[in-house]
């Protein structure tokens, strides 16, 4: 897997892929950075998802982008990325992506293999945790 | 501004703030480093918005995140965070955040200050010239 390299490519179609923090800032109809992030992590899952076992799944716990354009809406854009490393559960990304005009972004993922039951498990945790000090507090309070 | 601190804090209300890349990965109803990152970058956005011109705008030009640990749906999650520098047109940005548990998150992020004219200026640069190459093509072939 190391050194393998991939594209993928979307559009900046819906009002979801825009920067938004308030009205003034969607006025510019420019593609945010976490939107970018989400289809650069979109695309890292897909290329793991059908190399596991039936019980993993692969999380993100590193990224970091550098954002260095902006890209209007109804633009195309495109991701190349590579697998850099693969080391006991990790597998480490790094790419680009370019609109039509320009590189935008350069960046370094990494995704975690982890089993999909200790992953709900840790979950379940939390949340029983969660609603036990509930329970507590209101019987003591 | 340097060393100052600012907290902020979040509700995992709904499904845009849920790990989504597929069916399967939805029904563990946990919050996307995408979503974590996008609240992040709020966060810092809210901050600057009040400090500048009128004329200015930041955006996110570098943005890093560690992700430790998953976050269930209903959870609130808090983030904390500081301006580690100042220079030139980047202010520069470290944090963590929690949820009602633990520690799930580590993060730098930079935004650079610039025109809210030039910035507009450039993505109708990139979307003209689009236009105009439709244009020709539409011509000459």
């Amino acid at each position: 897997m190391k050194g393998k390299e991939f594209n993928y490519s979307f559009k900046v179609k819906d009002e979801s892929y825009l920067w938004s923090e308030d009205n003034e800032v969607i006025s510019f109809h420019a593609l945010s950075t976490s939107s970018l992030l989400e289809e650069i992590h979109k695309c890292t899952y897909n290329i793991l998802k059908d190399l596991l076992e039936k019980d993993q799944v692969s999380v993100v716990s590193h990224s970091c982008i550098d954002h260095l354009s902006s890209t209007p809406y109804s633009f195309k854009v495109f991701i190349k990325l590579k697998i850099t490393d693969v080391s006991y559960n990790k597998v480490h990304f790094q790419g680009e992506a370019f609109d039509e005009i320009n590189k935008i972004a350069t960046f370094e993922l990494t995704r975690n293999i982890v089993s999909k039951k200790i992953l709900r498990k840790n979950l379940n945790q939390k949340m029983e945790s969660i609603n036990l000090s509930g329970q507590i507090s209101e019987r003591y309070t």
